[in-house]
């Protein structure tokens, strides 16, 4: 994998790069839509390339190793083969799922010991195994494994989960390094910055997390419910840390002032389920701000969804019509508002990336950071 | 609305067609998806058209009147207006579905008053009421109220309902010669032959509906439950009597093997939900046949969905990939699927016609028939 930074801003830490993979580049700030299940929700491969503009997708290593499983997927010729994606790939560890899924899970030094949400079965990750499953994915970056800690988390379990996570690291970045790619393309490995909202812990993280001298780094364990404020605060912290010629994955983040904001810090890789999940209940992003389609107000509203964004589904199908869909629980509305929302997120990074190289980023942020957010 | 016939088959009753609407022509022997609230389950109206084929798609009264309700599709321009399908619509009555799907109904000479199965508020459809809903929705083809006998259907009940829809009819025949279209484009009235599973009330109904001179005819209270053997027997006795001149739609029929049978016995027209319906539930109609793709044995079949068939969607997808969707519950299954098998049947009646044009429908049909219906 190979990063080059092409444009900085002077007002800002934000800048324009480029991520180049065996399965294509990537321009960031990039904005990488979730296919937990080895599927974008309701959303075709050729939508995602030819109207949402998607450069890379990601897949959720808990759910893939649960189901098609990895026997399937490596005769598929991993995830690649078995879905028709053929841009690149980013699967997590499977850690924030096993955490947050899974019935019952206990953390050990080895790994974590859970209960699959489909069966009840009994199953357990390591840094060793998750490494190894997300090479039978065939990702083409690979997440180490790591513990996502909640918040309100204390400080002595924030440290001694950080702790354990940086000797995960070690675990995986050895095991990465003695293992090869299954498929014949190049696979590359992501350390995570973890440390709750403790600033000398998240120093002390990305520092050791820098210190792995990856091709990428990543910062978890944020937007898990602290301030948006605190967020910001650690992403700078860590952003100002971890190294200028790799790219920064800030994981599970955000909403679309929360990913301006974080460009401005620094990121340059986003991912998160809220367009498409928000999406299903009916809650769009739009270029003029927020619509949560099922209120009454959009009963009769018969223009586009987002005539500025533009595309198809933007443009062919009404507010009201798009109303009556996700009143009627109709699959075509979920289908309809994930492409809506998805391609305003890409639209949206496409615009910073802009921004940036004409050196407007800093006004237009502060303009699209509150238009974005207003609620319509 | 114009129907010409340019082709009839020597060795059996079908014949090639097209019915020419004020939203563009329809090529007959023809399928029509299901549309009922206003949207083809799981499918874009540009898959419509571009993947599919569709040249006219359903409505459903029932759904559409209660939801969105008349008041937002006048003001969307009908149903054109507000789904943004361009090409030409059909809606039946709203009889079938008040039968089917309201808790209570109660039947009199007048009409029907039924409790939605949405909110439980009490309506009542009456045949000068759904010509004006229909009217309202802006169906190209609009389907005269009657009741859908269920199977078995007693004789005297048959005779009873038959009588009181022959009576349904002169009123809806009335009301719609007496007022105008509401959108600038014509608007056509079907009438629907019923009697049940008797060859005498069938050929009395068909007689009955054929002396009402409309553009077209609808044979209906079939594919209820009945043997198919009946289903053709009443299907051919009914065709025997409708003119000659005059499109004949078979009405909620059926698997490809029925359509192919039907087409042979003179039928023009057909609607059912069983390829979208199916498809959510993981069954595909094939060109070499029904596979049921939560099956144990396409679990590491990478082979394309249907490659005879062709198409985006026939082709990129594997039904290993797709029994993954399907069992995973994902909505981009649901999706496929639909596309696969409604890209079936309108390949199926598309094969039909240029069989009838080449001389060469009824060996077809019979190979066909067979090759549909295997279980894989």
């Amino acid at each position: 994998m190979k990063y080059t930074v092409s444009v900085t801003d002077t007002a800002t830490k934000a800048r324009v790069g480029e991520i180049m993979t065996d399965h294509g580049k990537i321009q960031t700030p990039v904005f990488m839509p979730v296919g937990t299940a080895g599927t974008v929700k309701a959303v075709h491969q050729r939508e995602l390339t030819q109207d949402i503009g998607a450069e890379i997708i990601l897949g959720n290593t808990y759910h893939l190793y649960l189901r098609p499983g990895l026997d399937i997927l490596e005769k598929a010729g991993g995830l690649h083969g078995f879905n028709g994606w053929t841009g690149p790939i980013l699967t997590d560890s499977g850690g924030y799922q096993v955490y947050s899924l899974s019935e019952r899970r206990k953390i050990t030094e080895e790994g974590v010991t859970f209960h699959s949400h489909i069966d009840g079965s009994t199953h357990t990750f390591t840094p060793e195994g998750v490494v190894d499953i997300q090479r039978s994915i065939g990702a083409d970056i690979i997440m180490a494994f790591d513990e996502c800690t909640p918040f309100p988390c204390e400080y002595t379990y924030a440290k001694e989960s950080m702790d354990r996570t940086h000797r995960w690291l070690q675990r995986c970045c050895a095991h990465f390094d003695h293992t090869e790619g299954k498929y014949g393309y190049q696979q590359t490995l992501f350390p995570i910055v973890q440390g709750s909202v403790y600033p000398d812990l998240r120093s002390h993280s990305a520092e050791t997390i820098a210190a792995a001298e990856r091709d990428g780094n990543a910062i978890g364990g944020l937007a898990v419910g602290e301030p948006a404020e605190v967020m910001y605060e650690m992403t700078e912290r860590v952003c100002d840390i971890l190294p200028k010629n790799k790219p920064r994955y800030l994981m599970g983040v955000g909403t679309p002032a929360n990913i301006l904001e974080a460009i401005a810090l620094g990121v340059d890789m986003f991912d998160c389920v809220m367009p498409t999940r928000n999406a299903r209940n009916g809650m769009l992003f739009t270029t003029e701000g927020i619509i949560n389609i099922r209120n009454e107000k959009w009963k009769e509203d018969f223009s586009s969804i987002d005539a500025t964004l533009g595309g198809y589904v933007s443009t062919s199908y009404s507010r009201a019509y798009l109303r009556h869909l996700i009143l009627s629980k109709e699959i075509l509305g979920a289908q309809i508002a994930s492409i809506q929302n998805l391609s305003l997120y890409l639209w949206l990074v496409r615009q910073a990336r802009e921004h940036i190289q004409n050196g407007s980023f800093a006004s237009w942020k502060e303009k699209m950071v509150r238009q974005l957010m207003i609620r319509l």
